[in-house]
């Protein structure tokens, strides 16, 4: 993926360390910088990791998905001018992990984030994650870490894309926010896919058209099937009209409410724990793939492969191979 | 992933030996029960692959995909029926990648395939692949390897679904056709998604409907935007109406021309060879990541992820502790 934010000649001549004390001090300039080393998949993200790592952990992730039309775009802009009435500094993050472009393009036709670009304590990107290996899994947290670090209390995760991508956001977020709208029959789709299980609070927006109690009711009744034990979490459903900044109040009393819960059930460490052994894990598996690729001599993947092909061994000897040459090396 | 064609307890107390040579011998039942082993990635399937792979490299690879609606399984039964005309054993794999189902559903309502059902020279199997860890690149080359094995000599592969399982079935095969039908607007779907690049033949089936002809421009007007260096091949495009069997002859004769072409540049054995090394390359990441779950003590994955969420460490440096663990056990 190519970095069109930054010139590859200022990117190999960076010094990071300096950079990252600007990061930290909430420079936006600094954290695009940061970010897009992320999407560069940089080896330099190794240091600028551990320079970081001290400074997580503050912020709340809340991410937010929805089918294209329901209005995330304008939510989104809608939740970042309630958290900054709050005084809260707020971070986006735009995922697309259907595409391999990233920059500006998911962000620059959006005119009511445009209100928030010149806000110093409101922190935009969109990001590309289908280069990455591990997708979501890899990329998006580092640039979660990154938002973090450089002071934001609230980051806003936003995913477009159906199925798979939405479920993945919700593995990334503290809260995850499923938004649907009337008449788009995103109960049942959501269904189908597997979102409402994942869904900790459900938006109904364009909440003044026709259908919206409909919809309403659809996820209540699809909800009903999903009661849980005592204690259990059961996601409200809230109506926003975004666009007039109705019901956004709502939405953040139920995020509040729900993060509540995280903390008074342990849930919120849990959810976090989770999310760093995955990360954690994925990056253990780049590099032991990285190993493979190194490998010389007889051992080589492709050595092994050919051997595979002319039926000498079979793929699971040559994976033991190939295990065992990286790990007793 | 349960398997629905075999009781646990049969399963259990399997003669594994005994259950391999009778799919040597190309038993259908035996066939049947080993692919039941891929799909609950049972253990044992070490040690059926270690017996097969002295047979396995003869079967060739076919690749079919195409969007719903454009006549996959009747092309499928007419190429069975044109490949059995020449007196040649025949697998058929239907793999459904958004499916955690398995075993019948895929088929079940095929009728034309029913006509091949008990023709003991034809082996037909669905298998759904989204539960494994690796999806495609993991379970449906070992299902192909127990057919190869098997003594098929030819064996289709068909995917339903869009974008990255078709592009996934390509890598699967060695001649990959996309099939496209007049009116659908396949061929810039084809474009969008990657298909094109991928397709070694086309085929433009339901040809005696309008728009057949525009289909055919359509995809040649694309094709020619890829026209590569002397020596490449060119995907040559077939018009067919499978369920009256029209045009079938032609399909087969252009899969001759491709598998001549892939033998005499040697790109046969470089598909091969870069298949079993993604194959090779997705059972070590299994097994290296399930030796990260092995793990105990101050060096496990939750441990190192709790010190990642407190700010202690940051994921790369728990990332090479977790390998480390491995690798130095």
């Amino acid at each position: 993926v190519a970095a069109p934010t930054a010139a590859p000649a200022s990117r190999r001549t960076v010094d990071l360390p300096a950079l990252v004390e600007r990061a930290l001090d909430g420079e936006q300039r600094a954290v695009a910088r940061l970010i897009t080393l992320v999407e560069d998949a940089s080896p330099r993200l190794r240091e600028v990791m551990a320079a970081l790592a001290p400074h997580t952990g503050r912020a709340r992730i809340i991410g937010l998905t929805g089918s294209p039309g329901v209005g995330k775009s304008t939510s989104v802009a809608a939740l970042v001018t309630a958290f900054r009435a709050q005084g809260r500094r707020v971070g986006v993050l735009a995922v697309d992990p259907s595409s391999p472009f990233s920059g500006g393009a998911l962000l620059g036709d959006r005119v009511r984030m445009q209100e928030h670009a010149t806000d110093p304590g409101v922190f935009i990107r969109s990001m590309a994650s289908r280069g990455h290996l591990g997708g979501l899994s890899w990329a998006t947290p580092q640039a979660l870490r990154i938002l973090d670090a450089a002071g934001a209390e609230v980051i806003l995760v936003e995913t477009v894309g159906v199925g798979q991508a939405e479920v993945e956001v919700a593995s990334l977020a503290d809260t995850t926010i499923v938004l649907v709208a009337p008449g788009m029959g995103d109960a049942i789709q959501a269904a189908k896919a597997g979102i409402l299980e994942v869904a900790d609070v459900f938006i109904v927006n364009k909440a003044d058209r026709d259908g919206a109690d409909n919809a309403v009711r659809d996820l209540r009744n699809m909800l009903s099937y999903g009661d849980g034990p005592h204690g259990a979490w059961r996601p409200p459903i809230v109506r926003t009209v975004a666009s007039r900044q109705e019901g956004v109040g709502d939405v953040l009393a139920a995020v509040e409410a729900h993060h509540e819960w995280l903390e008074s059930t342990g849930e919120l460490t849990r959810r976090r724990t989770d999310r760093a052994a995955a990360e954690i894990e994925a990056i253990a598996l780049a590099q032991v793939r990285a190993r493979f690729g190194d490998l010389h001599g007889a051992v080589a993947l492709p050595a092994l492969a050919g051997r595979v092909v002319a039926g000498e061994i079979d793929p699971y000897s040559a994976a033991d191979e190939l295990v065992a040459s990286v790990t007793e090396a």
